[in-house]
């Protein structure tokens, strides 16, 4: 089997490894870190097990990558505009495309990129893991991904859940896209639009009440879309963010390093597919606004 | 006629000021400034013309203050729980009592706190003026006041509007308080939350549109209200605002020097005035939360 990995970041990088130390040949689209990986290879400190690749196939450009069995798309969901330059010359007939992005829709933008013959899924990641320095990852918790398939052949699919243990195969995508965006959604918008960590958000009854509410809204968006999402799942969530450590979400971390925000896939995506939904509506706009700031001035 | 000031900020230390140049008798209740005031006195600098009081009436205690004809109240509503002690030493039957604050339901909450015998009005403040020193404050644009009688007999403040043109009166008190708000509920909330001053609101489309979405939503809560604020006058105050000079709210000048946010009586009370208001929910949600994390830490 043979992978590819396009994004070579926090989650490229770390599955990507974990492929590579589980025996797989795997390839890594590197961007920034190309020269560094190129001499050093790729390290994993991770409380679950570290991992020291001291080479690896990495790849400045896809012009050099062969064609996949599977490729894996951990580029942020703002790049993928570019995809549509780097997907098709990595896939063939019977090649699986998953992509390990948040948000809704993903999986349909890349479908419509290539051959109804390239199977496609997707996979939710639940890790906390950063990337440190250059070609270095710190896996601090969690790192189980939830995949399922969204068009196509099963049959590479099941190969990734047998080769990594991290793939939990889940029947229902959708289910499991919308189970995420209930938690994405309130906490990735209020950890930037308020300037918070989890513990900060869920240690505040007004803030901890608005989450919850946000949380109900996305329940609605999805019933609105087939997904029933039960509303103990809700009660679940709220209960396991109150006993996480205190958290910096993924789009917290994106706004601190004045990277784009990931709110189209996370919040316009679901909010387009609601029916009416005033509190995305207002985040969206919220964070649409942070965006277009602090990627021209670098703050607030 | 014997003017009582309680709260000798920006907006109380300059009518006052007005008042004396007019030639009335004025009382200042001073708190932080007392001493510096008391030997000094007050100075306006004004586009519309500066005052300089070498010595004013001022007390650092309502002991000291006589009972006065028309009771000014200028200070913000956050410390109106201090109401209950500071008003009622200051009227006799037949004064006049008139808050210069923000928000709804402030002419209510102080006309329980004194007999019927005593007169109550609302003025709605349109200046842009601060407090830049001890004793000292810069009046830089605007400064009328809508003025309008809650209960009781009109006669001060006819009296008053006589005496300092920028009263202007309102025979609608409830319809100059919703049409305030249609302005101070979107661009008071979204300057503290996004950190924004009104020319970046207005000039990012996401972030305007949100506010003429809350100008809306604020119009509905009048009109369930019995207030009917046209449609016409929400395009005129977004244009307005457009047209504006960069300008800092009243409550983002609090956010910026750590003092409590003026949230319950600008965003909290229409918000538990209207029948369905997600937009004005969440606006209150997060200014609350920015409120106790910004006074009990003093940054984000």
């Amino acid at each position: 089997m043979r992978y590819g990995v396009i994004g070579t970041g926090a989650i490229g990088g770390y599955y990507g490894a974990r492929l590579q130390e589980a025996g797989a040949e795997v390839h890594f689209l590197v961007h920034r870190d190309y020269a560094h990986v190129q001499q050093h290879g790729l390290v994993v400190h991770s409380f679950a097990g570290d991992v020291e690749l001291q080479s690896i196939n990495a790849h400045a450009s896809i012009e050099t990558m062969p064609v996949c069995d599977v490729v894996l798309i951990a580029l942020k969901t703002t790049q993928n505009h570019l995809l549509k330059l780097l997907l098709p010359p990595l896939v063939a007939p019977g090649s699986l495309v998953i992509t390990l992005q948040n948000g809704l829709g993903v999986e349909a933008d890349i479908a419509a990129l290539v051959p109804e013959s390239i199977a496609v899924a997707g996979g939710l990641c639940f890790i906390c893991a950063n990337k440190t320095a250059p070609g270095s990852i710190e896996h601090l918790d969690y790192g189980h991904i939830n995949a399922g398939l969204y068009r196509g052949d099963q049959h590479h699919l099941d190969t990734l859940a047998a080769t990594l243990p991290q793939f939990k195969l889940v029947s229902d995508l959708a289910l499991a896209r919308w189970q995420k965006l209930v938690w994405n959604v309130p906490f990735n918008s209020l950890s930037v639009i308020l300037g918070a960590t989890t513990d900060q958000l869920m240690g505040n009854p007004a803030s901890r009440d608005l989450a919850y509410a946000i949380m109900q809204e996305v329940q609605a968006a999805a019933a609105v879309n087939g997904v029933a999402i039960a509303t103990k799942f809700l009660a679940t969530m709220l209960e396991h963010t109150a006993a996480m450590k205190p958290y910096h979400t993924s789009m917290k971390l994106d706004f601190e390093a004045r990277r784009p925000l990931e709110y189209e896939a996370i919040i316009g995506a679901p909010l387009r597919a609601a029916a009416q939904a005033p509190y995305m509506h207002m985040l969206y706009a919220q964070l649409k606004y942070l965006d277009a700031i602090h990627c021209r001035t670098g703050s607030r």
